[in-house]
């Protein structure tokens, strides 16, 4: 019996390596493999949003040591405090219940579009959007159907094209507020909008606010769930950017379901059973959030504000001085803006992919192609990195279009 | 609009609430709901696994300071160290490549569940077994086929019988070793027929090592990778139950291929793909296992196996002691032993779930029903708690056994 010739009677799933090659991680990976190693610069990593390694985003102090106090001696109550602090600001009151605590808020991904899957069900995502419901939707089967979210037109959800797309087999709409990468921050109004259309389908939110309370511009962050009683809501949040710890893999998926029809659906009956399955958070971390969210201070979170505040605007001033990319709209929420790239102006680039991969060849810069968000010749930028690093790399980019621009 | 009228377009996947509903989770809250609030005495958790509570078997300190370090440094270089710590004793070499990171064990089988699942495929479980692969082969859709490892056959898998439930559609074969809950240690020479048998077949090995190195009767521990060059393995393991820290959240995936067949086939890029859409361990533990697997000293394991022995023979002994329970076989490793109700002898005892349930009630002492692997009219037993309320716990096991006897 020869190697060559055995037959083994296995083989992997086709399309769960497709489905994951186009994620983030996916173009993460291919860019940092054309960082020429011969380049002494420090490497400028505009490509991904997490910020907890520089010194101007160091979590609290409090948080750190709610985890040491966890580990050394693990009580546990964690449900109760966490609920507190999701009930502010609500005309109806969570209960312990009504929480389920995940790791980081990509498992409640998978849980919402595990538990909406059945045959023909479809949902609304937002393009472009946080390119790991893609992934999921398609291993779970649930048809996705994209609403856009136009960079030049506003960044707010279109709701009248919205209802267009809808059908008896829509399921849920996901809202990314605020918004990654379109960086916008909605208002209470434009919530209620599209918590009434959503009643009108007869769908339900799922409201992913991973960057809650991420919003340095003029309107402030309001939560779906305040609109509980208009339509059913799964809110999906973490400790991940507000505490910028995305490493400890804390979150939580939340059910706003006053009039029981979430019940009544087996939707809260679904959550929990694949909840039972799967893994939980590790017990020290889960035991040491009451202490972090009773122990962190309004100034750890004002300062984490005013030096993203900071960053968005050195983002949008330096992009502004470069004739071949236009970012459309001041940044006013989370971590992300999303620049257009004017071909026509560049020289031997074809695309955004090759523009990112060029960059980071050239200039040791890791920038996001919007293809890996559906939003061919887009970029996709993070404003939070350490202020000067930003700098750097966005005088970096600007060296790299003046010397690709085409000649007049 | 009323509330009641509207009709809403989504509703919760079917079987996911009924997939869970079966495993240990649930009949662990069943019975701790019939615990009598008015009675006084201490719970004995005989019912699962996770003696990380009890004074006896607390973590090495070691094993604590390497995830405060990490948390208040975080240095990164897991993957090396824990390549380190599995190649021990094997002919061919493992690669940082070949170790995939999961949230405990767990992930890992819902990994593997996911990875081998497509149209028709089947696999091999034993019964009773660890009633986790279960529910994840359910929600992929892989067909379960059981084999017997019967308590009272001598534990070991029945090779032949093995062969006679093999199609073309078969992918794998799980062997969990040391056994859970099923609690034989297999011997080198039977590790090597289940190898030959599989390789035979054409199916992969899934070694669940998750009680890896909890051996402490006369046969040794073997890893099932050491036949990696007769047949593909995916081992899965974690530091789980030789550290005694469950609640952590940390355990591995690897692969065996010295052949390449698993590169061949798909498999490997399955995993890979899966892994790269799924949650993560929290980065400040990945960082804190290099000096957990270096710091802890010999001594750690030592003193815990030989709790575990002590632990082993009070079980096997008290329930020696009782008539209408019979242990099969002296406990050799993991922490778990099946032990048979004789229904015949006893009064008003229905089955194993209803003795368990008038034990929670009567004696506050939580012990599984058999049923819930699949064993009718067994009971598991975890023994892997603090001597002193073991003798407690089956103390009281035996004053109910003779309350229930049948009068002569
Ligand atoms: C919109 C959005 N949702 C969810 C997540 C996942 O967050 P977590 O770290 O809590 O898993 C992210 C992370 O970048 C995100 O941008
Ligand atoms: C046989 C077996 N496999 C896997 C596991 C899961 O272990 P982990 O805690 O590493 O997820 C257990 C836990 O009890 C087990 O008994």
């Amino acid at each position: 019996m020869e190697n060559g010739a055995k037959r083994w009677g296995f083989q992997g799933k086709q399309g769960l390596d497709a489905a994951s090659a186009t994620n983030v991680r996916g173009y993460f990976n291919l860019l940092m493999g054309n960082i020429n190693q011969d380049n002494s610069s420090v490497v400028v990593p505009l490509g991904h949003g997490d910020p907890s390694h520089f010194p101007s985003f160091r979590t609290t102090p409090a948080a750190e040591d709610a985890i040491v106090d966890a580990l050394r001696s693990a009580k546990h109550n964690c449900y109760a405090t966490t609920v507190d602090y999701l009930n502010r600001d609500l005309s109806y009151k969570l209960t312990p219940d009504d929480v389920y605590l995940t790791i980081g808020c990509n498992q409640a991904i998978e849980v919402v579009t595990a538990v909406l899957s059945r045959p023909g069900a479809n949902i609304f995502l937002p393009r472009p959007g946080y390119p790991h419901y893609e992934p999921w939707c398609a291993y779970n089967h649930l048809e996705m159907r994209h609403y856009d979210l136009l960079p030049e037109k506003g960044l707010e959800v279109d709701v009248d094209a919205v209802e267009t797309l809808a059908d008896e087999n829509t399921a849920a709409m996901v809202i990314i507020n605020p918004g990654n990468p379109c960086w916008n921050v909605c208002s209470y109004e434009h919530l209620n909008k599209i918590a009434e259309t959503a009643r009108k389908l007869g769908i339900l939110v799922i409201a992913d606010e991973a960057y809650d309370n991420i919003a340095f511009g003029s309107t402030p962050y309001v939560p779906m769930r305040v609109f509980g009683l208009t339509v059913p809501i799964l809110t999906l949040g973490s400790i991940s950017k507000r505490w910028v710890v995305p490493g400890w893999r804390f979150g939580w998926l939340v059910t706003s379901d006053p009039d029981g029809i979430l019940q009544k659906s087996g939707v809260i009956n679904s959550i929990a059973g694949f909840l039972n399955i799967s893994s939980d958070p590790a017990t020290f971390i889960q035991a040491a959030i009451p202490q972090i969210l009773e122990n962190t201070k309004e100034d750890f979170f004002s300062k984490i504000i005013s030096t993203l505040r900071e960053c968005a605007d050195i983002c949008y001033n330096r992009i502004e001085e470069i004739p071949s990319l236009t970012c459309p709209k001041k940044p006013e929420g989370s971590m992300f803006v999303m620049v257009k790239l004017n071909l026509s102006m560049l020289e031997d680039i074809n695309d955004d992919v090759d523009f990112c991969l060029k960059l980071a060849k050239e200039e040791s810069v890791i920038i996001l192609p919007g293809i890996a968000m559906e939003l061919k010749n887009w970029l996709r930028v993070t404003f939070a990195i350490e202020p000067s690093l930003l700098q750097e790399g966005l005088a970096r980019v600007k060296a790299f279009c003046q010397r690709h621009a085409k000649k007049q």
